[in-house]
């Protein structure tokens, strides 16, 4: 008896671990375990970071057994940067920190299968950082992966566990695999106490963490820190007592970090304090930073993210402000430029400053978070929407100088550049609520560290990490297909849901997830509204931004502005972002305008129901947890494009005064009960 | 400028008159005013009821003008009960409510285009009831069309203003138009106050304004009255005092309504008193009823809706405990028998009731209102149900025992025949809160009045009569076809979208609106629960009740006995009804039973969306009115459709373990928060 008590004892410990090795809640990102091949490693250094490398090469080594492997230090011409070569027996880089990243470039390709013989890779940029919008008591702006990772998890928010640390070197170790380099730690909507002591002391900690991992810490101030946190009566940055405070303030945090990054700084935005409080121009405060910050090798990140309540197309604003300060700022600014000129919308043209600046660095700024793309509630790859903006060609010097070759030094010859991305990354056991969001962190990284990079291959790459963990499952070429296809069509099904042939801003109030066309209050400022954007009425639809309209498209160079500003040649996928259209105007298609409409919206809810579809036939390829996860946000996400859908078309037919086309499905929803239902943003 | 102004007074009086005159608000019925005709009118007799008659003639006859129209009494055999023959310019009746029935045909024949010469039509039933279940609060047992038109609309209930007569008239005229002569004026679940001196003077006015119309005036009684609000101590009734209180209460009642109809009960049944309590039968109790209303000609109406929390199957019951009592009852009493064996299912196979009785009168009672059947917010259109009943053979005396013939005297050769439906007309404006269940009202006349009309018939009528009011729009062929295809199909989409193959009683629990499936409580009797109906487990769904099953096939005569009993010849519609089916069992159309069952709720969904789309493009043909009354709600039942066909099969799913079919959509909802949905009946 005692025997086969102990069978079953046995048997019982043995179901137990297999439950535990088969759970995936997708905490382990694309570094999933899997196990490794035995391998020597000689390196001629040795340091926190060469040692992670080290670990990493033995953790995952799937190449021949027992072979050896070298980290060589090189000066080899050819890698830049933390760049890396890679070759049959070793890796080679400029720094240990580019043999770090050469280790995680051969293990993805021995993963992948892919050759790895005399490999050089580049960064694109020197600076790939992710902005945190991490406000100090823990919530996150625009954030929907639970709280933060930074602040605010015990009471007074200082405390430091070792759950914590813990935390943040698995959050370094992700973000160096893809060649993530910094984290600006807090929201740009910041909180003066960030540089107060007692937080410095916390900012110090994480730094600790990040280092080995060459992850760089900066923070995001507040303008008015000198002010709320120091004894000062103002902030103006021409005043000497102010300049002294910042000079005090870096040399503080320097001597607690002295690889610190930088700051990153939204001023006289959104109601943000600024140096224009004080008659002073974004050059003036952006440059007393720069020289505080200058002795210790720090960087200013000033946000060009700029707009007033003014009669101006909003769209206009960034341009005109920054434009007449190009090549005034001092060498360590660097412009931070959203990808469009509005608000990280599912579409939009790029920001014209891109190709408008010739004396001042400008870096572009993502949104990983899915603000205006669904949260973490929607399947949405936004590698294909960055891809878009990277490869827009802006003619600043005539064809080919592409938002990528203007920010990415090619045109410029610096060596000063830099990309952010607003970081989805939260306290969920998932790092990021969906489990596809953790592919835009993914891409996100990978187009920073290589900006020519196509998101196919991202999406192929990230599929199989994530997924896929034996030899037979890595040739499971039947899911990569399908779900690879979901999520390159992700971004154009939402943009059709949404808001299809340039429409834009036409999101509920405050939480940016469902539709409000109908949106109007005249107690705010009307570039708040919805209406302002779409301008419908019974003869057309659209914001004129032509040279009869606002003359949005004289930002942008010829032949560009030329061919947004006539209505035949603009592009169909911005008409209605540079035009007011009449309902009556036929498209390329040979569709009126209003069937065109209908069509779209009704397109992106089929689209959606086709990646249900595909969804469910992939059942038994992956891992049950994060298919049950998946499908049942597929299916909120399918109610969800159904409301957007019957809210717009019911919205906008009271001005186009047609019938919906009888070949799409009918709406399911009244108005009157969508305008209640999207006040909130739980639905359900 | 007097002059002018005079105008534009005019001209916005006209405006307003035309706005008037053009609001739809449905509160007319199929009874809209349209200009009428000048015709003569000759009667050989005077009263009411004919002056009735005549008024309707002068204001709706659409037939050669000036001419003269006689009203006939006869003693024309042909002409049976309150039928009557129509001539090219006389209406001849036994009856003076029988020239009023004339009156009617003739006026709908004119307007339907319909040829009038030498039509003779006499009634199915004697009598054709309305079951108002209106609590004396005002409330309505399953009713969603707003409060008691009777009871309750004033702070002690029992004020009657001219208002109240005006509706009741209104009421009365409807009725009679479609030829229903009796209306129970409060629940089956009744409260005792009904037969206390204060209400029965409301009953006695509300009879005085039914009365010119031919409506016969009845009550539900408690069968505890005379304990309740009499002074007794035992409702026994064998016992003398109980007896002579129930005559007392019979003479007090006639002396205030001398053509009162008589008592409708529900005893022992769902928590009701009756004789039962006692030790005494269902024949006790009604013969001693009955005998208090044989000296005045009234009825007992007993109704054959008991079920015992017992381990028998519910569906057998009323049949098992009614069967040994036949020809036990009094003359004067008749059994009143649901549509099916169960509850107004959107499906049931017939009571075998109908077929049981051989010396006891059986009267069908179906549900006008719509319980199971998406109560006022789906277009379900009921004749067609109603229709599948009648017309269901039950083999009683061989071939062609239909219910019809089984209940309208055609087999038993008796006359004291009746029909009742379960009224859907509460206070809304529209009296039944959807426009479309107006027709279950018109149609359950119709078919009390001939039991072998067509529903495709019927629905054409109403269609008319309710939607189209000039010459013009008469003939408008397109949107009668169009909508009376929607009408005919609708009752088998809400079957495909709710239960189809048979299943039943899957509702959420109280407001039998959504689906619950998973419906299961220990606390109450297991056939209050879904689960006890569907019986899904991992072999099969269905309840058997074959021969190896609870053997209800042998309630039926053969051949159906042996038909239901073997799963190869039980009809399809019925087979989870009365067959515990393995999941991969197949349909005569080659699909197994889980695929179909998948096909079948998707097409119920399908349907609605048809629905749907067809009811937009008759945009234009009627008012905007009643046009968007039912396109909203068409869009509510899209959605509800969809609820209905994901709940039911990510519930069932669990027990198939197959896939749902890749050809259907994919559900749109998870089933844990369809469960917390569904638990109210406002989903929105």
């Amino acid at each position: 008896m005692a025997y086969i008590k102990r069978i079953i004892i046995v048997a019982l410990l043995m179901l137990n671990q297999a439950t535990v090795l088969k759970a995936e809640d997708g905490h382990a990102l694309w570094l999933r375990n899997h196990s490794a091949i035995k391998v020597n490693i000689s390196s001629t250094v040795r340091s926190a970071t060469v040692d992670l490398a080290i670990a990493e090469l033995r953790n995952g080594w799937l190449g021949k057994e027992n072979m050896t492997i070298k980290l060589n230090l090189t000066k080899n011409p050819s890698i830049k940067r933390d760049g890396f070569q890679l070759e049959e027996t070793a890796i080679n880089a400029r720094t240990e920190l580019g043999l770090l990243y050469g280790t995680y470039e051969l293990l993805r390709r021995q993963y992948l299968n892919l050759p790895q013989r005399n490999v050089i890779s580049n960064p694109s940029y020197s600076r790939r950082i992710l902005n945190h919008w991490d406000n100090l008591d823990g919530s996150i702006e625009r954030g929907y992966a639970g709280s933060s990772i930074f602040w605010g998890n015990t009471a007074n928010g200082l405390n430091i566990t070792n759950q914590d640390r813990e935390k943040w070197k698995a959050y370094a170790r992700a973000n160096a695999s893809i060649g993530i380099n910094g984290a600006v730690l807090n929201n740009v909507n910041a909180s003066a106490k960030i540089l107060s002591p007692a937080y410095l002391e916390k900012v110090k900690a994480i730094a600790e963490s990040l280092r080995p991992y060459g992850i760089k810490t900066y923070l995001s101030v507040n303008f008015s820190s000198p002010v709320l946190i120091g004894k000062l009566k103002k902030a103006d940055p021409l005043d000497p007592l102010v300049k002294q405070w910042w000079k005090d303030k870096a040399a503080e945090i320097y001597k607690l970090i002295p690889d610190f990054g930088g700051f990153l700084v939204k001023a006289n935005s959104e109601g943000q304090p600024g140096p224009q409080d004080y008659g002073r121009t974004h050059v003036d405060g952006a440059n007393m930073l720069a020289d505080a910050l200058a002795p210790f090798n720090g960087i200013v990140m000033w946000r060009a993210f700029v707009y007033n309540p003014s009669p101006e197309d909003r769209t206009k604003q960034a341009y005109k402000e920054f434009l007449p300060l190009d090549g005034a700022f001092k060498k360590n600014v660097i412009l931070q430029v959203k990808n469009g000129p509005l608000d990280f919308q599912p579409r939009e043209p790029f920001s014209p400053l891109f190709g408008a600046m010739s004396d001042t660095p400008v870096m572009p700024e993502f949104q990983i978070t899915q603000e205006y793309l669904g949260a973490s509630r929607q399947l949405v790859f936004l590698s294909t929407l960055w891809e878009e903006c990277l490869n827009s060609d802006t003619y600043k010097n005539g064809k080919g100088s592409t938002v990528a070759a203007c920010t990415d030094g090619s045109l410029s010859k610096t060596d000063f550049t830099a990309i952010a991305g607003v970081a989805n990354i939260g306290n969920d056991v998932n790092w990021t609520g969906h489990t596809f969001a953790q592919a835009n962190w993914y891409a996100f990284g990978r187009l920073a560290w290589n900006n020519k990079l196509e998101s196919k291959t991202i999406a192929e790459e990230w599929l199989k990490q994530t997924f896929l963990d034996d030899k037979e499952k890595k040739t499971d070429a039947n899911f990569i297909k399908t779900i690879q296809e979901i999520m390159l069509d992700s971004r154009e099904a939402a943009v059709d849901y949404m808001m299809p042939l340039g429409l834009h801003h036409i999101f509920a109030e405050g939480h940016h997830y469902g539709p409000a066309p109908w949106f109007s209050n005249d107690k705010i400022r009307p570039d708040w509204t919805s209406v302002y954007y779409h301008k419908a009425d019974t003869a057309g639809i659209g914001f004129d931004r032509t040279r009869s309209g606002s003359d949005a498209v004289d930002q942008y160079h010829e032949p560009l502005s030329s061919t947004f500003n006539s209505l035949s040649s603009c592009p169909e996928i911005y008409l209605l972002w540079f035009h007011h259209v009449p309902w009556s105007y036929r498209l390329k298609n040979g569709r009126d305008l209003w069937t065109e409409l209908c069509i779209r919206y009704d397109h992106g809810v089929q689209q959606v129901r086709s990646f249900q579809k595909n969804w469910d036939k992939i059942k038994g390829s992956i891992d049950s947890e994060r298919f049950a996860e998946v499908q049942s946000k597929l299916r909120t996400q399918s109610r969800d494009a159904q409301i957007w859908k019957d809210a717009c078309l019911l919205y906008f037919q009271q001005f186009s005064r047609r019938e919906i086309p009888f070949e799409i499905e009918r709406p399911v929803h009244d108005l009157q009960s969508l305008k209640e239902l999207t006040k909130s943003r739980d639905y359900e």
